[in-house]
């Protein structure tokens, strides 16, 4: 399985591509463009996890892992039992004044009457069951329900997906903590907490007939799996029908990318489907 | 199967997002990216329902549940046995001016000279036999076709979609009414009511190498219902290539989602993809 | 099978629409929005004819039609053996200017050095075993070749293609015409006319590993039904796989949709693609 | 198979399309609509490769055959043994600046602090072995990965696709090279030149869970290779599902498309994309 381990700094890609979570305010897409050599890394403070939880909320609309629902958060710097999260909105308008901090039994520091996502518990029990998680996306990516619905083993088969790992993904089965007549959705810190136990130390949880919960060491880490679970969970339902599939085996699986190369282009798609072109 | 009982007050998202509808004569797209606290519900009259009627054409353009064919017409509120619908034209391009009146037999009130969709029986039928339908979607949804056409059965696998039911959706054969002698299309009463009937008392009913019928308690609702109908289809299709799927059970289905989170960036979209980006 | 009688007004949008062909010119697109009565029909000339024909160009590439490769041609209303076709170009980017004539033989009646479609003489020999044909799509639809090359039969299954027939679409195998040294291309008289033959009085015929050839009374409807055989393969693909489908009777296939309503849609998406959003 | 051989003028557009490859920079892309005989060919320079190679960048990531990975690269016209790719950059994001030249060892000529593929050797050892070869493309292509983990034989079925020839397309297998304990990256001359092996005399080689290697004898043929391999793998998927399918044979494999046709809507596609409309 890949590794997980905690980036101190989370990203290398330095202080113009860090401001790019905030480009609808900042106006900074145009940087997104100069050559470069590697710049500083950014101060990893709440300020920058926050910009690219943002930026992350777009990316996900954008690429299709998220549409009405689905959600996303990172942990907080300065207290890291707390967590940050959107207000109830689609992920594709978050604005960096819709990020509410909850604390750790999911609970808002200033709810300013604001609309919570009902289902925030599942990122609250992942960041206190899963110290080594900064970033958790929930979301009912249509590629990868098929695999929480049957018995079909879903596990890394493309290289970029390595995370995955080289046993099957965990299938969260609601009814196994909140019984048959549950609502499917994990509203409460007990459903989200089987949930987490289900999650184990792997980096992805399937949720049957609903989707996945999907965890990272960053935000871009984590949008860099939601995405890439997608396109294994495509690769792999066409590899079934066309005959026995070669998975990864545990030395090609434990290789960790990079997300900055990916993140930098993706930024660019959906702050220009957001925008319209740059020039 | 989902409840489909009247919501006096249809949407919670108040007066701004309510005009949303008729954004591309008011220019009020903006608003949608205004964070907030929880605005007063909007009035539920004729002029509300028109403007979401607007917006919810162009979203189901956008949202590919409609092409150049496809409809959606809303009951009247000041009086509840007639409802409106376009003039005929590709959903994509309806406005405000399109609109049409038209009475408990799907005649119009004032045609002006305007071509009708010659389908428009099957809104007149579902509104006369199910008076807790305030909206009805007739689409040809290309994922939803073939379980129209064979027996595989269609019903409720992913949670949003728990409106669908724990029994196969129904599925409406044209020539029990009509007779082999038949052309399609659902183009008088009697047709319409065989396959109101068929639709009974739940919220979709298929139509055999045609499309389907969804009914809501909104717009915005029925809106939501096409789209996931569509969905629960496409991954439908693909778990059933995998092994036998796991159904929602009648608890897991009985869930209603509200529309208003996935309706402000469906209509963010389809506004954007008309007018170009916001800024 | 669908009727494909001639019609002497092809088209009954009237001039506005009837300008849209030549829209990128003439700034026309706004026109597309106006609520309407029916206006006069528009005269059917060879200007009327080719403006049509350059908006058919960039309808099929944005509806997937074609890519860079694939053409559109319409006969000559003024001079019925002869027909209209681009110069050698990707049909997104065809204007008005691209536009030749070609005589019956499908030779250039004036070619101004011109590069010319190797595969032209499909139009050419189409029109004339034909004369009920005014307009002839070729394309490589992904989704239609499959048919092509299995004995999958591929006929009318939803009820937007009854065009297509109560049998199964006739296949060209250009082995049986050109032997197996062939190269795939319809590149002469003799190959096209064999192509001709197999197509005989049906609407579409496949081409083996190749794509296809369809036929319309006029430009829109051409397109109509290029756009729709996609559709109908694109759905009967997966009906084959969830069971044995339903087809489409004799009576059911007749029936002939007229292509005004989605032609609208198509072309202001068209438009769009090109020049952006329309406001 | 299909012939590989140089082309000491690569591509027939001539000047004006020969700058679409640097239209970012010189904003060129109104030319792309001249109706026009055909122009003076470009000469081959170095600089008309790097435009080139720019706009290939582009088209690939707007036609999805990379996404915030993959690449391309071009033989030096100057200097053989060297070729030009970018520095490490998602391919949609790349311009004149990014462009690094390589010597044959995949060294940097002039690294300047520049971050680079890691996998660079899978060109360098390409070129090296294929001295017919003037690009190569990397790409992780979603469509083609399942037939890389399968033993379902990909070859050519669509006539655009005959380069892929009459037998299976040969499938590198990490393990055999490296071993068990690999990583899946092609990151030295060893595994590279193990690929170049697999490759043989063929146009393109699959890689086991990871993509395919593409070469062409210009920029434009490697970028309609690429493209049409995936176009093909999406073709065949389905196919095999219907039946057993025909294939080419040898004479029908063994025609040669010019990329000139589709290269042009594939660049003003790309172009649009990233500046949005041209009016």
């Amino acid at each position: 399985m890949a590794s997980t381990g905690r980036r101190p700094v989370l990203v290398d890609h330095g202080p113009p591509l860090a401001l790019l979570g905030a480009s609808l305010l900042l106006g900074a897409t145009a940087m997104a463009q100069s050559a470069g050599g590697a710049p500083a890394p950014a101060a990893d403070t709440d300020e920058h996890r926050i910009a690219e939880l943002v930026e992350a909320n777009h990316i996900l609309a954008n690429e299709h892992v998220v549409d009405g629902f689905g959600h996303i958060s990172v942990r907080s710097a300065k207290n890291p039992k707390h967590y940050y999260l959107s207000r109830s909105r689609a992920p594709g308008l978050v604005t960096v004044a819709d990020i509410m901090e909850f604390d750790e039994n999911s609970q808002p520091v200033d709810q300013k009457g604001r609309a919570m996502y009902s289902e925030r518990f599942i990122h609250g029990e992942i960041f206190r069951a899963r110290p080594d998680v900064i970033a958790v996306v929930h979301s009912h990516s249509p590629d990868v329900i098929p695999f929480t619905v049957t018995d079909a083993p879903f596990q890394a088969l493309v290289h970029v997906a390595g995370f995955l790992g080289t046993t099957p993904v965990p299938v969260f089965e609601i009814r196994d903590v909140a019984g048959p007549q549950n609502d499917m959705l994990v509203r409460d810190v007990k459903t989200a907490a089987g949930l987490a136990k289900v999650l184990g130390d792997r980096t992805v949880a399937l949720m049957r007939g609903h989707g996945m919960a999907v965890t990272g060491p960053s935000v871009p880490m984590a949008v860099l799996r939601a995405i890439y679970t997608q396109l294994n969970a495509r690769i792999e339902t066409e590899a079934l029908k066309l005959g026995k599939p070669v998975f990864l085996n545990a030395a090609e699986a434990s290789r960790v990318d990079s997300a900055d190369r990916p993140w930098e282009i993706w930024a660019a798609d959906a702050d220009r489907a957001l925008r319209g072109p740059s020039q």
